[in-house]
């Protein structure tokens, strides 16, 4: 498995204008673009160097990310790693004994499919694999 | 304030070997090296791209790095911009209302220096700017 870049730093936020002030207006990064993901997620993109910092504002309680806010809070949820092919890098960690977290792979932001990794197999750090469509 | 890429993440571990291993022979990032931070920690490099994983190990319970291990256990502590003027920058957010966090700036690892800002006016996301010498 090889991996060019660190496609994204995903970080949760409770309200999705006043972060990106913090990280646009106060910062200095460019905001790229806002994406409705499903009826889930509202997600700013904010490129910075050869990555880019994603805000993610869960538009409900429930769900993955609704419920990570709600029980620890704002802050960086997760570090996604790029890879040139998914299906192939999930088969190489299997036979290492990591597995994905639910169903993988499945869309992400930004015109991609993801996977998320079992926190227990990186000292409890979230770790998402990202493939580019 | 120009910020030409995200110098690193920063992630706090509680066992630096296993960690490695994790990001590493797991998921194939390069090792790049490991460096002792004065008294307080070791820390591992592994670039990606052009930003860089740093796998972070206190060697004590007391300071900055121990205190946030025995409070939120292992962890994505930080996101670290690189700046150009680091005392420019400090200068750019105060005018801004940003305060830095203790001394400022300060050596951080890998020939740099450094600043904390309040994580206050990131909605709780600790920000650090980091200039290469």
């Amino acid at each position: 498995m090889r991996i060019p870049r660190l496609n994204h730093l995903g970080v949760v936020v409770d309200d999705l204008a006043a972060s990106i002030e913090h990280f646009s207006e106060v910062l200095g990064l460019p905001l790229e673009r806002i994406e409705e993901h499903g009826s889930e997620l509202d997600i700013a993109f904010l490129p910075c160097g050869d990555t880019q910092v994603e805000l993610i504002s869960p538009r409900r309680p429930d769900g993955f990310t609704g419920g990570y806010l709600a029980e620890h809070g704002p802050g960086i949820q997760h570090v996604a790693f790029e890879v040139e092919d998914l299906e192939a890098a999930l088969q190489e960690l299997a036979e290492r004994g990591v597995q994905p977290l639910g169903d993988a792979p499945r869309p992400g932001a930004g015109n991609t499919i993801i996977a998320f990794l079992d926190p227990a197999a990186f000292g409890n750090i979230l770790v998402e694999l990202c493939q580019p469509l």
